[in-house]
């Protein structure tokens, strides 16, 4: 999604070398910004070719999750603007590496939270910020998802989050959920996560998957899956608000939703039903599934109004361009990323401290403060038009 | 609900005796009791008059939360059939007494928990019976009702609940959705609820709304709610299947949903949209909201077939009669409860150690096995058309 619905749309943009491990990946990747530059970008295995390279700004991390956290500290260090793909932490050190790295060099870091960027996201969280439900008290979302056959059974080759699913058991995938939430909750800018307990349900649904549909030869029949099938994660806030998060990949169910609630002390909105509900001006009650988009031209978010305008690109809805944009944007000014360090260490340790709290019985975990205390009265220091704040 | 949706309307019932602390209540009760009836039943103060009366086979309890459980005990030692209202439990200790009193004197009790009778959850036990969601993994539901006007604030005399959410702070009404849940898991008869986790939001709902509604001068302007908005519990069971319950009471929502949800490894149940899903038959995407209804002929439980034909009666869309039904036909019959003193003490226990788990930072709590062990071969020894196994 990287390059097609991002990086070869910017006019702005010269990709100047591409790494990866597989040559056939490497090869397609090339041909695709030649075709598009004319000119061909160096190839290499190694990250660290491109690290050497004088004259690039920024360097793009498209890596399986646990290559995003070293690349993006080996980027920092090398003083390059670094962004890179969605995932969660496997160890709270790791995180604190990161943050550390960045404090160490004040090189920016952005996680690309494509989601953070969704239209029905960004005008939920600009009617959050313009006051419309009030004091906001509980917010929802889920990974929910039915990954089973094209994720992780039926790839070529599969892909590797399968063997995630056979070797953990956590909230593995928190950043779309969080991402948003966290903006809308002003996590560490005045708020912050400071707990959470994680419970997980057996895992059934790959293995009775692969009996169903594979039979017993099935590569995978007789593994044994640790990754619970719905994994329901509750995070508790400095200033009392609470977040469940559900991982939800691995049972059948005939959509995908991210499940996004708000829930504030005047109004409402979950996505479930696309239910706005603003307590002062209430809609009818049969007429509130669903109508959310009546709100649009009144809420729409700044960002999503000059977007559609402009006309919305491919990938995931128009997110995938919006997300990199924000960030090429970042390193075009020499400002802070609208998703920063702080985000991306707190939103990743969700990953971690979940495993944790499943190994041990689902104890609550405490969330470390990344920022070191800053958070109290930490403002925004990121201007431009795609700043999330 | 017990007199006019129920009892009022059954031609072999006779309420012999009324008691209630409130004279009006008292006297209102009695004058619709002699209308059906002809003659005046005994009116008292004291549930302990209506245990010494000889000739009444059964007792029925529609007490405020705190009371149900003595008057139970009371009832069981006189010999009596006790049904009562639903609510939670406010010490382990108090489910134990309810247990161990039933265990000497085999008098059986039920809690009425009508929405065990709903017509929708009686569909999806009933789809779950016959295999049609596959092995079940989890389950969630929750009680999001905005009471802050009518059952919280506005009542004349303030309704007691509005104490509960002044001192305490729970999973305080489990019980419509973990009745049925309880029922498609097997707790207590193969499975049952081990521990459990609970984390409540901040409490500014009722504050804030006091303050928009009723300004300054309301009595209880300046109260400290207890109470959180938003109570998220987690439950695991003995076969690792998960329960979600949200409590969700005094914030602004525009409708009134259980949140009923069933998934298994061949498919699901939400009420939220109203969606079944069965993977080996799966309607098309863009049919899934709102088809249940397409699946009543097919799998309506025998209880509610029934029940149409005779003609549903009033109540909470029918489903006060037919608990109250389920009730009186254990007692004439002599036989168990469907809902039995195990159901009540596993279910009325979830306040209870919700309230401990929030007290001490969302902790896990075990759930106390109140079969001593006789869960693992325990069959159901209710038979006739209301049981719900």
């Amino acid at each position: 999604m990287l390059l097609e619905n991002g990086l070869i749309l910017m006019d702005d943009v010269e990709v100047a070398a591409v790494c990866d491990k597989d040559e056939d990946k490497l090869r397609i990747a090339s041909e695709k910004i030649s075709a598009k530059n004319g000119n061909a970008p160096l190839q290499t295995n190694s990250h660290e070719d491109i690290l050497r390279l004088k004259d690039i700004d920024a360097v793009i991390v498209g890596t399986g999750w646990s290559g995003h956290i070293p690349i993006v500290i080996d980027s920092m260090r090398a003083g390059k603007y670094v962004a890179f793909e969605v995932g969660g932490a496997y160890s709270l050190n790791d995180c604190w590496r990161m943050v550390n790295t960045y404090e160490e060099t004040k090189t920016p870091c952005m996680m690309l939270e494509n989601c953070c960027y969704g239209r029905t996201e960004l005008m939920v969280l600009n009617m959050v910020r313009r006051g419309e439900f009030g004091e906001i008290v509980h917010c929802s979302g889920g990974y929910h998802h039915d990954l089973r056959s094209e994720d992780l059974l039926n790839g070529n080759p599969q892909h590797y989050r399968l063997h995630e699913y056979i070797n953990r058991n956590c909230e593995n995938y928190p950043t779309h959920e969080i991402g948003t939430i966290a903006k809308v909750l002003n996590i560490n800018h005045g708020n912050r996560m400071i707990s959470l307990t994680s419970t997980a349900s057996k895992a059934a649904g790959l293995h009775k998957f692969i009996l169903k549909t594979e039979k017993e030869n099935h590569k995978f029949a007789d593994v044994v899956f640790q990754q619970g099938d719905i994994v329901t994660t509750v995070i508790k806030c400095a200033h009392c608000q609470t977040i469940t998060l559900t991982l939800d990949t691995t049972l059948p169910r005939p959509y995908y939703t991210r499940a996004f609630q708000v829930r504030g002390v005047n109004g409402m909105y979950t996505e479930e039903t696309d239910t706005v509900y603003i307590e002062s001006n209430p809609p009818a009650e049969a007429e509130v599934r669903g109508n959310g988009d009546e709100y649009r031209e009144k809420y729409d978010h700044p960002i999503w109004k000059e977007y559609l305008k402009q006309g919305v690109k491919a990938g995931h809805g128009g997110i995938d361009w919006l997300v990199l944009r924000a960030f090429i944007e970042s390193v075009r000014r020499g400002e802070n990323t609208p998703i920063d360090v702080y985000d991306a260490a707190s939103w990743m340790s969700i990953s971690t401290l979940s495993e944790q709290s499943i190994a041990c019985g689902s104890i609550p975990m405490a969330i470390p403060d990344f920022t070191n205390g800053q958070w109290i009265a930490r403002g925004d220091s990121v201007s431009g038009k795609y700043r999330l704040d």
